[in-house]
């Protein structure tokens, strides 16, 4: 069996812990019953040691399965990875979903997105990158008693995401102390008033307001000081007809989005300015978690 | 000539200073030209002297007519006033936006509703009563530069409000002092990720999640304090099929919404354990101000 789960860009824009969508690069995983317990990486974490074994994935998987059948089985678990990891690609939300799924799907248990989605929130505690992990397309999330309320818009294929993804990412100790505990009221209601109307945006298909829409007050500026050039990024992405740009979860990549003919000329852009990023243009994913 | 503008629910479940509705009942101007001018008030605020004479309509008024026609004209005003004073109910905001219209209606030029919306803006720095009144239906609506960008949907008929509008105002003093200076993070990231689930909930029509969405941390519960009847109006709704319940604008009125054949059961509650308060049945409105 094969469980495949999408990249996602979160916390996007003003959307704190809120608003993600799903992109078209993804991680699959094929699940074979086996007589010896094995794992295969192959594409993004194939080189990383510590992916291999004891990992998240096998330790969420075990779980699971063991409820679910009351055994631990044995299986060879081989990944092809296109997410790149802590780039704020939402890999870790990947590597939950497919493990859950992957589990009921071993055990040969239904589950459905919702129930997945719920479970996913158990070793995510915010909502943006999960849910449109499983759900794919634009989703709106909010959490009470530890279950997700979302609502998901697909997204037209006329628009692409332009993403630029920095050699390195941002120090995790930085980007906590970005994290600030209190908002000014003005700076609260900045982000709330624009998370709102970027909702607006993508459900209503208003694409020209997007970039009055997309702007953050909360965690953005401070997370960019870290790696300057995502400044510059953000400049030329405006400044070459992006709809909207903004730092993918807490970085380091940045999410750009734009109509399709505009797409081509603004990845040229950026591969001429930051050759030493990797900069690609994304389909959107309207699917979510895939199983075959 | 003739102006008419909507009332209006703003500061909307957890939308603070961002979402409000337009509500069917309507003040109405009469305006005609004269050889002494002249104001009649019909409804509500008819017996409040103050409002005669010179009030925030006739200089409102005045101050554009002189500025598109260089002199200042003389008129007789008929008012129709159907919205309650100081009952969070957009009276203010119906007072700016048909002023303003009827400046411009009575000097003969067009006034287009974008325009005029951004006109309001100067006499009401916040945007959540002014958008529905002028656009009508449900908005949100964020002020960038001085300027309001505003996303609208109509809203169904088949839905209707259950408004409930006490014998008093809410202090603006003790109003004043609900208001915070700053939000916790974990409150800001509450109201923006409901605000932002409400307005899905409106443009995606999934009323469903309209319960989840509608809570406000921001300032709600504080005032409501200041007239503990509020909190029962809020549970009785909540247990007879109310879609969402909740103070509207800065109170003291109470916004409920619910399907067209709930609304006439609701509204006897609420007539029957609330006899000294007015609780009225409102259809939406989507047009906004109407010239004719």
């Amino acid at each position: 069996m094969t469980i495949s789960v999408p990249a996602t860009s979160a916390n996007l824009g003003p959307g704190f812990d809120t608003l993600g969508l799903s992109l078209s690069l993804r991680n699959k995983v094929v699940i074979q019953p086996s007589r010896f317990f094995s794992v295969s990486i192959k594409g993004e974490g194939a080189n990383n040691p510590r992916l291999k074994g004891n990992n998240l994935f096998i330790n969420i998987f075990n779980d699971h399965y063991r409820h679910l059948t009351g055994k631990r089985g044995v299986f060879r678990f081989k990944f092809y990875n296109q997410i790149p990891l802590s780039r704020g690609l939402g890999s870790s939300s990947a590597v939950i979903v497919s493990a859950i799924a992957s589990a009921y799907s071993a055990a040969g248990v239904y589950i459905g997105k919702r129930k997945l989605l719920n479970l996913a929130l158990y070793y995510e505690h915010h909502p943006d990158n999960i849910t449109p992990a499983v759900m794919g397309g634009f989703n709106v999330a909010v959490v009470e008693n530890r279950k997700v309320y979302s609502l998901k818009k697909r997204i037209p294929n006329y628009l692409k995401a332009v993403v630029v993804i920095p050699n390195k990412p941002i120090s995790t100790t930085y980007s906590r102390m970005a994290l600030l505990k209190s908002y000014k009221k003005e700076d609260a209601i900045f982000n709330l008033s624009r998370s709102s109307l970027l909702t607006a945006c993508f459900f209503n298909e208003s694409w020209d307001m997007l970039r009055i829409s997309a702007q953050d007050r909360f965690h953005q500026v401070a997370r960019m000081k870290n790696l300057p050039e995502l400044a510059e990024v953000q400049k030329l992405a405006l400044e070459n007809n992006a709809l909207m740009s903004t730092l993918s979860g807490s970085g380091s990549s940045f999410f750009n989005m734009t109509y399709r003919d505009d797409a081509p000329m603004l990845l040229e852009k950026f591969r001429k300015r930051f050759p030493s990023f990797r900069s690609e243009i994304f389909d959107f994913d309207n699917d979510g978690v895939l199983f075959s």
